[in-house]
């Protein structure tokens, strides 16, 4: 039973959008990753997926409008709903979500990242 | 799809040990407790368990350790394991389970929370 401290796992990675597994709770994992810039459109159809804003801002846009999130902020993206995640400055947040999730949903992109990758 | 703000929901509520649901991922919950002093010995025999410290220091006694938590730090506690949380001084956590987990676990006391209190 090891603790987990956010700002030190943080430090072991420097590349964007490339989420790295931190903690497991069941099925779920708790997944960190930096991003700066634009992601793609796109959607999970199984999952909802959780969002939560550890350093910096980040905006979620969505077909209807666009949600801007703080530190210390969290969105839950329902199943289903497209979405595109984008920061204008590097931030950093923390994702919860089933184990098996594709960062770019039903989308592969160069964008696509490699899932269950452990710091 | 409306975002949350701990520093808002935490200023909502002052009772300690009655965990405040903010957010719902499926049929997972982040919930939002304040505690202080010492709670009782449990476990959930269904499920794994996350702490995630939002502000102050908590300590979590098992039975071979004790590990001390402080902001920005995160602990799963894995199903079936005997634990018991307490803080010296009042400390703001989240907790992310499934939604029907009862904060005592197996036991029932004064401390025994309501389920499902949104706020």
């Amino acid at each position: 039973m090891k603790k987990i401290n956010f700002k030190d796992k943080f430090e072991k990675f420097t590349d964007q959008w490339s989420p790295k597994v931190v903690a497991e709770m069941n099925n779920y994992q708790f997944k960190l990753v930096k991003i700066q810039n634009d992601f793609i459109w796109h959607k999970h159809d199984d999952t909802d997926e959780v969002f939560i804003v550890m350093d910096g801002k980040i905006f979620i846009e969505f077909e209807s409008e666009t949600v801007e999130l703080d530190q210390g902020e969290m969105i839950v993206v329902k199943k289903g709903v497209k979405h595109r995640p984008f920061s204008k400055e590097e931030a950093c947040i923390m994702l919860v979500e089933p184990k098996d999730v594709v960062n770019t949903g039903e989308k592969v992109s160069e964008l696509t990242a490699p899932n269950d990758q452990w710091i």
